[in-house]
């Protein structure tokens, strides 16, 4: 197949390597930087740049950028894109993407499915982009009518190139989960490290400390928009979590040990749940 | 030197074995169980099962205990110390411990320094001892007087075992970092978990939050006596991270991306200052 890859950062710089590396499709690549797109030529991460003219020769069309200049990108592009094609994209959020263009996508004659590899780094940029990101990740796909042999290719495609578990649930179930395993991850990080002792606890710290404080260092312009766009799913985990921690503090201010007790058995309980250790 | 140690759970056993096996000190042990004690024999953990007619020949004697039964230990054992021996624990909290026996070494003729190694497993007990749990790890020392001589002695020990960085503070500050590196992190990852949104996430799990939850899986026994004697610090820790995920609840709600960007930002910097990476 012909595959183009729109947005050469660390997810679409990393989707290109592995597919150039681990399959016999052809890649073409697209990015606002052309010293990156030189990059990516020279150590065969893509087969040369992806133009208006390659661009309705693809079979899949993966857009690696921010959800609005996803959405903008798929918009400006809509009658290039060959019919019968499959478009994706990559955005932490879904419900915004598919509702803008899965409907586009009808009109046009393309396909779109979301798509949202879960894998990153800390870091941003092709610098930083591995074929191996994305060995024994999951990679959810939501659609709300998605034609099985369209998902078939895509399953495969994502298969050989690390992913090992696919999901396809919906954009509102998606957007619903994400916002608890992994945007209310980044903001307790990014909160975390603002007590005033987290600057001299050097010497102090353990595992975690490291674990719980990881993520702290994120891209503030891409979460800003990942996080208003899913505003009610975030804040409410957020809100949840508050009242939850607030249970802890008021139990240890009040000396009460059996509700302390009771709260961390419970949070024990929970996670061994949830990691099938009983049941 | 012949080393005592008592309580062979993780952080005893771990000791007896590194001890052991990377040093030629001959180590005792003891523990309520004397299953393990038999086991630790077995696997040269230990030479020999740690006995009241023992404990008087111990140059260095290591209390693994929660923190009373720790407390009670010394107070029971003061008149069995070899006078100028030093006797040090390994409790997570320090201000107790130590304020209750530092008096009683000096009226009883010991050095009592407060030990708290930065280590540990979301497991308990000796059959998750390993000689390398210590490896790279910090050890605190806590003391208010001890003689540089015993400083040195201790620091000889817990370096030829693995720990890469020796920290000596007072009591109180050891407690009040802890309080944020440790205690914090605990009480975050255990009520993380508790979302309603936990228990359907399967799939959608990337390492942010891998990393948010793995310590949820905590000794609540253990952890309900360190919380409690450490209330202040930790409420304080608790409460000022609940102002500042308030601050990013409440951007979001207002759909305010300037203050949601900057709260961002401020987070990645101060842990880009924390890290060494930005001055």
């Amino acid at each position: 197949m012909e595959i183009g890859i729109i947005g050469l950062g660390l997810i679409g710089g990393s989707l290109a390597k592995a597919i150039s590396q681990n399959t016999d499709n052809t890649v073409y690549g697209y990015d606002i930087s052309d010293q990156v797109v030189k990059k990516a030529v020279l150590v065969n991460a893509i087969e040369q740049p992806l133009t208006d003219k390659l661009l309705p020769q693809c079979d899949i069309v993966i857009v690696a950028l921010y959800p609005q200049a996803a959405v903008d990108y798929v918009k400006n592009h809509a009658d290039l894109f060959k019919k019968g094609s499959i478009v994706t994209d990559c955005c932490g959020i879904k419900t915004l993407v598919c509702d803008e263009l899965i409907p586009l996508s009808e009109e046009k004659g393309f396909l779109f499915i979301g798509g949202h590899p879960m894998a990153g780094l800390e870091h941003s940029g092709f610098t930083y982009a591995k074929k191996s990101l994305f060995n024994n990740a999951s990679m959810v796909f939501t659609t709300t009518k998605g034609p099985i042999e369209s998902m078939s290719k895509l399953k495969d495609l994502f298969t050989s190139i690390g992913f090992t578990n696919i999901e396809i649930t919906t954009p509102e179930e998606h957007d619903r989960k994400i916002a608890f395993t992994s945007q209310l991850a980044h903001v307790v990080s990014n909160a975390y490290i603002k007590s005033p002792t987290a600057r001299e606890h050097s010497g102090f710290s353990a595992g975690s400390y490291k674990d719980l404080t990881r993520v702290a260092k994120l891209n503030e312009d891409m979460w800003t928009e990942l996080f208003l766009e899913n505003p009610e799913n975030l804040t409410n985990e957020i809100d949840t979590l508050i009242d939850n921690l607030k249970a802890y503090s008021d139990a240890i201010k009040s000396k009460d040990s059996e509700t302390l007790k009771a709260l961390l058995k419970d949070g024990r309980e929970k996670k061994a749940v949830i990691d099938g250790e009983i049941f």
